[in-house]
């Protein structure tokens, strides 16, 4: 792309790889991807598109030919085709050894207990399905039927995921998952926690790690909707440790690129590893604009092999909250709520990815990095209302409750806060 | 570009452009660049590009369609094409009207005086050239041939400038200027000035006007070298009266978009107008780290007659320093000077902008974000000795002696701080 700097290519053209390019931009590069149509997130903001499938090897090798290294936003590239790359010579990052932990949950529980990590009571539920029943079964009279069953492969944002509460909902969801007889299965202990948590941080090739501030989460219908920076409240004690269990876990499987463990904290204040993410994460989002390097940025510097960038928070308290398709799209547009929320809200920082709404799909998300003094409780509140005035074009309270508005005057077309 | 989004031409391809296309991504939106050819720093990186000429008027069509509105990135579109786009129903911003002035430095001059805004002695040089030369002359006489001799078109970064101290030097620097009959000039009076500064604004097509803190800038070789956010020791009267002029400017000539306004602080603490950009200027780079709302966000606000966005620091000293090629471009490459900047400042911002070096060209700028406590002073030295490392591969201390190293080891090929 630019002269003498080097290129990455990013399989995915959704908005996380929209965002890598936003920082490859100042890196003095531009991101290359792999996109499955020019309307993706990110090909539509990128002069470097290759059109084509993450399935097909020779798409990949399209992508990859001249770049640097090869890296992803999203964990769907099947492994052997990683492996094919790797043996052609190409430089996949993180690698395919590290990679398959991210694509397999059930491989990632097995190392995770391998190196001491925290993580709840699991059974593994693969092989003939009469046999996996038996030992879902088993598990669940041991444990209690507060259990999560987990499709192994391909689950995100609550797909692949079933939470039961009994016994006949738990075989009724086993038998409903096991029809699909290409779904592999794995169930684990539903924690009894106060909080989800996730500690994010970057390693390159050499080994250098950084850890941004953990952070807490905040899932709603199986996804996240809002994170906040730091996590209010968590001992000094117990960020360092999620931070460490991070950093060793990405030294162990030898990860390159950002990555994301995401953590339950116990009501007890233990700590227990969930998932994994290899690449940058919806919890990162608050990086942008709340930490002087964003995960865009360190994934990149990662993955080029740079010296990793400053974590520091740039505030006290950073909260992001997506911005996710309503059940029926405002008859108010896009553009129109946009207007209105920087009217009301001239600190927000809004980050759109042109994706088209549809109900509950994350297609945007709203930074509110917090004014001297102000609380994390104020600073979730104010970037809760922007994120929910973008999805439904009303405006909320702290407690959810619907609140003051802002008007286009039928005068002046100006957009006033009516509240 | 994206759903429902509208779309905004910028004409030019340079960095600027590739910034506000950075900046456009973020509200949902690509930036269409008009760029001369596809290596262009914003053609490199958008997937809405337009090959054309500026100068061409079906190129400006071309660019225009479907675009809610057409920008620039320099003045060098000529006013009657703009002047005819706007008669055929585009929406150009800032108008033709505005830039005008921006244009051509006599109109400015006279609009500025007519304003009743404080500028420089001046003489219009215009006419025949003989006529123009006694002028000259006279103006000499009269105020001291410490005398700044301009085009009144199309100078830039010390082009199109020659700064005279005595009459012989004044009169072989007319003599020369005045041999290309299509360059119009003027003459202005030297200014005994303490520094530079730059009153940075955003305005809205209805009006609404927000203004950065008022920056110092540091030229050198007749262009921006170092900024400093805010002005440091500049009393809060001067500032605040340099923001009401840039504001009040803006306004009288119906100027959208961010706009700066350069001027001089005499040694006994007066404000005089110097120059005028209407489009994201090099004063305002800070902003893209620094402030809430960077220059180039805010442009498409303006443009996009969005509410404006925050314009506070986040931090007490920012100091933006420009990566000038060098004489000689260093033997190490960007890439690995980029890998040796990142070792020793892990809080640096670098922007590239994906130029070729060549001497004294812009091809990048750094940003310092000044931590808590951290004095002006300080952050400007760390910029500088960031900027100057990537420029020409050496360190330097606050002084501009040259300083320790960073090295790559031999052993393990990792860049460390040596110094």
């Amino acid at each position: 792309m630019s002269e003498n700097m080097p290129t990455v290519t990013m399989i995915g053209g959704g908005q996380l790889a929209r965002m890598t390019h936003q920082a490859a931009i100042a890196l003095g590069q531009g991101l290359r991807v792999l996109a499955s149509s020019p309307a993706d997130p990110a090909a539509a903001v990128s002069a470097d598109v290759v059109i084509g499938s993450h399935d097909d090897l020779d798409d990949l090798r399209r992508a990859a030919d001249g770049a640097i290294a090869l890296t992803f936003d999203h964990e769907g590239v099947p492994l052997e085709h990683l492996q094919a790359l790797e043996a052609e010579g190409v430089t996949v990052l993180p690698p395919a050894k590290a990679l398959r932990f991210a694509q397999d949950k059930m491989a990632m529980r097995l190392k995770l207990s391998e190196l001491g990590l925290p993580v709840p009571a699991f059974v593994d539920l693969a092989g003939p399905r009469d046999d996996a029943r038996e030992r879902f079964v088993a598990f669940g009279e041991q444990h209690g039927w507060a259990v999560v069953l987990k499709a192994v492969r391909g689950g995100y944002d609550g797909r692949g995921v079933w939470l039961i509460d009994d016994r006949a909902a738990g075989l009724a969801a086993f038998d409903r998952a096991a029809e699909d007889a290409s779904t592999t299965l794995m169930a684990e202990q539903k924690v009894a926690m106060r909080r989800e948590l996730s500690a994010m941080i970057g390693r390159s090739p050499y080994g250098q790690g950084a850890a941004w501030p953990v952070v807490e989460t905040v899932q709603r219908h199986g996804q996240c909707a809002v994170v906040i920076a730091p996590a209010p409240g968590l001992a000094e004690a117990v960020a360092e440790r999620a931070q460490q269990m991070a950093l060793t876990l990405a030294a162990e499987l030898g990860v390159v690129g950002v990555m994301a463990m995401e953590l339950f904290e116990t009501l007890d204040g233990e700590l227990l590893v969930n998932e994994l993410a290899m690449r940058p994460h919806n919890s990162g989002h608050w990086t942008m604009d709340g930490a002087v390097t964003s995960q865009f940025e360190q994934h990149l510097r990662a993955v080029l092999d740079y010296p990793l960038g400053d974590t520091a928070a740039r505030s006290e308290a950073v909260v992001m909250a997506n911005i996710l398709g309503a059940q029926e799209a405002p008859t108010i547009s896009m553009d129109e709520r946009l207007h209105h929320l920087m009217a009301r809200m001239p600190d927000a920082k809004v980050h759109l990815y042109g994706k088209g709404e549809r109900p509950d799909r994350k297609i945007g998300h709203v930074n509110i990095v917090g004014r001297p003094g102000e609380s994390d409780v104020r600073v979730r509140e104010r970037a809760e209302s922007a994120a929910h005035w973008m999805s439904h074009a009303a405006w909320i309270d702290g407690a959810g409750n619907a609140t003051g508005t802002t008007e286009r005057d039928e005068h002046d077309g100006r957009v006033r806060r009516k509240a």
